[in-house]
């Protein structure tokens, strides 16, 4: 047994390291240089085919490139702060990033579905997930901005999410850790993960017309890891895939005692059925600790409501729901196919990959071929749910996706290549290298029922000397194939930000036909705003001091404040005047602990700052908005504690009247 | 008088405005789509061909991107907290962040240097500002880290800075807001402006050896603001140049009151003379607070240092400092050519772009041709100091770079376009629409005696529908151009991190010499270090526990950890093991209310951890580091205060080991 622990660790060790002795810079394999410079220049000008959103993964935040030139277009801050906006600084951003722990700066941002209607991509909403303090996000696609934060209780590493229905009835959320529920003594010994360590599969519901997210019922499983999902569609849409690893149950050192067994699992889920039984009022309703946070674009500002339970549901008193597949070997990615019937289990140690049939799980499932129990979850036969298996299809298989004209591509991790292969006949097309190591790939809507093939991005785990040293730390680097022809040819490596794990892809159209430009200043309904520049005002409220600020090109109202004293609440409101597209202005006191605000036009957002010492203190427009933008700054007297120095404040537009204030 | 303002104020707005009207978006213009596809293409594998390292404005941090392909390499976060790589997180770098108002976790980075080496570009350091709270950084390109900060005191808005002697002699920091000295009483009205508010200039020098940089001296002069700045060369080498504005000293809506004189000043600094003065002992001690912090790569630990004092050069003092040159009208860009005998001056309300000559300026100096005082200092006649003036240029000039081949580029952010015009007989020889509004340009060396020609990128503060939309916020965008032949030729658009000031490019194999792998194990002197895994151990004293942990491809030592209890204070000493180029390790602990780790080959970085609640809480390595990463995580369990659960842990290696240890 020992000896047998050791080959599996130093299998998969040997086969780390092989790609990656003496490796130097290799050209572009398939493509020729210019025919790919042509495929994937976007003269300026244009625009791009595509927008992709991609997971940031350590960096907490989306970013969204467009395709097929690689141009990062934008970074959507989600789950980690960013000074760079003001998110997580800002009065009015800073209860979205709150959880039950506390406010939380970090997140670790793994997966991202679009919205879909009826199994195509709908251009509504984005979702994302956070691993680590379990969270799922929604983003809204006409502002690019994060609407919602939910966060999931009996749960950690939220890794199997943000994976939704084909009507986006649900965003699924697995647990990747299994711990101890919240409601129960969670002081107990590691040792007894059997015993006290569970797992729970959470499926929160979408409302169809605005999207907000509410959580609807967890399903309990014995304690495992969870890895990934995928819903069903079509003739499965009623039915959650997810794999799992460590059904071995160990808990220290998952690198040899969570690599022991020949098959972990593939669950099915019912979760038509779920829904039906807690409509019913089935389940148990249980104490749980979580926090929800929605920003409301008609306040610009959000808030933060603790949630105090939720519904359970033990599948092991449920025995219609969930199904266990065996599947080769610690699988990881899992992945549907556009028609609903084929589902693909990437083992990521396993030298084959396994692709199971819908319609022989039915059947499976109503002759209850089964292979026994796990955890009072009733195993199918392997046989009896397979379609049939891809041979030596290479080393590493992580993720599928799909081009909607029957062919499927697989991620290999070990063996450093992207393998296409026809889902019918299970036969391999075509293999291409990849630099290095990919984890995820997309295509755009190739986890839905219509793909739109062209392209894929392979999302590479390892860089090494792909692009210009840039010290130890390398970003990490993707890579952009043609795949409208029998063999994928490969177009373009670029780096990313964070860790792109999964990512999505659409059609420009699909997504850029919602696009807001502005807030509109009268729709402004900020408890704080100030309409227009003769309303800015400064309003002392015992400690408290509220500066009702407009800026405008190219000047704030008020820009000279006296009568702050040191220890004050100062809250900036500053609310920006225009109205026309891309002219923010940002926001900056000197010396603050604190970030800066960026203000969109028609929108008011708050700074608050607690000066410490006394002195005169500038105030300037951080985004250059005009010829005249250097000239865009005003100052703060911060007096002593106990200064008799009057509250004062010159309105910008008028000199005369603002010396006039002054002086009085 | 008021009809005066009224129209300059008004002259701004309508040209700021006219650019804007229905625009769309514009295809390539010279550029033909084949060729300039061709021209930006690095072919998968390949290597740009050059560096350009960008300000990120209000993101505080640096980018640097790969050019001709417009890639995005790294981010090197400096004055901002960088949830994703832990930056102003770990214990190691939250000193980098200090400042004497505290922990700031934002700044505002607008110009970045080169250090040179006889005026050349020499690959060693990058010198970044901070504008918001005054600040300087040296980033170490071995690395691509920053190495150190220093605060500037007597200082608001650190804007003509960080530019550079062409020796790195010094690091200058002029202020932009004028404010009284931090010794002085602060507490004085704001209309006291004149009177109470001055103007200082910083030197900082360098260490030739390892860079480190000193406060040298200050010079004070009267209030007014600051912008930009550029060392002479050459000839000038001797000599620093500043612009300013605002020499109307007004205080309150500068928009108006600062645009009314029709010139204000370049100041020309005699800043070999100031250094001697200060070796003769002359100038004034006086008392200063402020911050420098320094990280070593040895420690892999940054401290931070209180500064007491600084010396100050009255200027009014030592009438042979510093020179006024008068310079329609509110000059920005600063710019003195490869030879160092002209110095352009962009005023951003000027019709004319005016050269000035060094030689004259010396000649004016020795002959006293002054044309009175301000402030105490001689003012030079407009005249006696100008080689010529640059007829008709366009409308809002900003800043100028060279080829090396005679040429001037200067940057118009109200007319939309570069400008090329030869610095001999100063005669416009091309001009080229930018999309929209540029600020500053770079070209490799452009600021140097040795610009490398080729490339000029144009940094534009307008972006509106060059890409595809992302809602109301908008990447800023950049434009490549190819200045080989006799015209511009647009290549590529591309947007850019936060808002790009300044920037600096350089051939690769200038800055790529230097660049360093790994960090070698057994040089790491951190006092937290693990040598091994078989060091790896869990110490408890009083309420601080350190976890001296070891990370290695797939597993972390200890992985179960017991005994902690709710409010202990945890340090994860986290030691990267690995030696091997781009195999990081990351660290996250579920509901931690701080980010994580990252940490490369052969470092320690440090997490603390409060844990505010008993249970199990996971951690996992956050960077996909193996096909068996998803493996590489372990348990904390964390009793209520006061428990009598023993401390024990596992060593991760040793699974038997480590239930052993649990057993206990």
């Amino acid at each position: 047994m020992r000896k047998f622990l050791y080959s599996v660790y130093s299998f998969a060790s040997v086969l780390m390291l092989m790609n990656f002795s003496g490796c130097k810079p290799k050209s572009a394999g398939d493509a020729t240089g210019s025919d790919a410079a042509g495929k994937v220049y976007v003269a300026p000008g244009k625009y791009d085919e595509m927008y992709n959103f991609v997971s940031g993964g350590f960096s907490g935040q989306v970013s969204v490139y467009g395709i097929p030139s690689g141009r990062l277009l934008r970074v959507i801050p989600v789950f980690s702060v960013d000074p760079e906006k003001g998110w997580g600084y800002s009065e009015e951003t800073k209860p979205m990033l709150n959880t039950s722990h506390g406010e939380i700066p970090w997140g670790d941002q793994h997966h991202l579905d679009l919205s879909q209607t009826n199994g195509e991509i709908d251009g509504r909403w984005l979702f994302a997930n956070e691993n680590n303090t379990p969270r799922v996000a929604r983003i809204d696609l006409k502002t690019f901005r994060t609407a919602e934060i939910i966060e999931i209780p009996n749960s950690a590493g939220n890794h199997s999410s943000p994976f939704i229905t084909e009507n986006t009835e649900y965003v699924v959320a697995g647990t990747r850790f299994s711990v101890p529920l919240d409601n129960d003594n969670g002081d107990v010994p590691i040792s007894s993960y059997k015993k006290n360590f569970k797992g729970t599969l959470s499926f929160i519901s979408v409302a169809p017309k605005d999207g907000e997210m509410k959580l609807a019922f967890q399903l309990l499983l014995p304690g495992m890891n969870f890895d990934l999902s995928h819903s069903g569609k079509g003739p499965s849409g009623g039915w959650f895939f997810f794999s799992c690893y460590n059904s071995e149950q160990a808990h220290t050192l998952l690198e040899v005692n969570a690599s022991k067994r020949d098959k972990d699992y593939i669950l099915a889920v019912n979760w038509k059925k779920a829904e039906e039984y807690v409509k019913q009022g089935k389940g148990k309703k249980i104490k749980a600790n979580y926090v929800h946070n929605k920003y409301s674009e008609s306040t610009h500002n959000a808030t933060s409501t603790n949630e105090k339970e939720t519904i359970v549901l033990d599948v092991k008193d449920f025995p219609d729901l969930v199904y266990m597949i065996p599947c080769p070997k610690s699988p990881h990615g899992c992945d549907v196919d556009p028609t609903g019937e084929y589902i693909v289990g990437s083992g990521k140690l396993a030298a084959l990959i396994p692709v199971f049939s819908f319609s022989k799980i039915q059947k499976a499932i109503a002759n209850k071929t089964y292979d026994g129990a796990y955890g009072g979850i009733p195993v199918l036969k392997y046989e009896a749910a397979l379609y049939g298996e891809v041979k030596k299809p290479g080393l590493g298989p992580l993720h599928t996706e799909f081009d909607g004209k029957g062919n499927a591509y697989t991620t290999f991790f070990i063996s450093s290549e992207i393998v296409k292969w026809n889902i019918k006949d299970l036969k391999i097309l075509d293999r291409q290298p990849t630099y290095y190591s990919p984890g995820h790939l997309t295509i755009a809507g190739g986890n839905t029922k219509k793909p739109y093939g062209k392209y894929l991005i392979a999302y590479n785990k390892i860089t090494k000397d792909r692009f210009l040293p840039t010290g130890p730390e390398l970003a990490q680097s993707a890579q952009l194939f043609d795949i409208s022809g029998d063999k994928m040819k490969l177009l373009l490596d670029y780096p990313t930000i964070g860790e792109p794990h999964y990512a999505q892809m659409a059609p420009a159209s699909l997504i850029s036909k919602n696009s807001q430009k502005i807030f509109k200043l009268e729709e402004n309904k900020n408890p704080y705003v100030t309409m227009g520049e003769k309303n800015s005002k400064v309003v002392r409220e015992g400690n408290k001091v509220h500066v009702y600020m407009t800026a405008m090109r190219s000047h704030f109202s008020p820009d000279n404040i006296e009568g702050i004293q040191v220890g004050d609440e100062v809250y900036f409101h500053v609310t920006n005047l225009e109205q026309d597209w891309d002219v923010p202005h940002g926001f900056g006191v000197k010396g603050n602990i604190n970030a800066e605000l960026l203000v969109m036009p028609g929108e008011t957002s708050t700074l608050k700052w607690v000066p410490k010492k006394a002195g005169i203190f500038p105030f300037y427009c951080t985004d250059f908005c005009s010829a005249l933008h250097q000239e865009m700054q005003g100052y703060v007297r911060v007096s002593p504690k106990g200064s008799n120095v009057p509250l004062t404040f010159s309105l910008g537009k008028n000199s005369e009247a603002a010396d006039e204030a002054l002086k009085k």
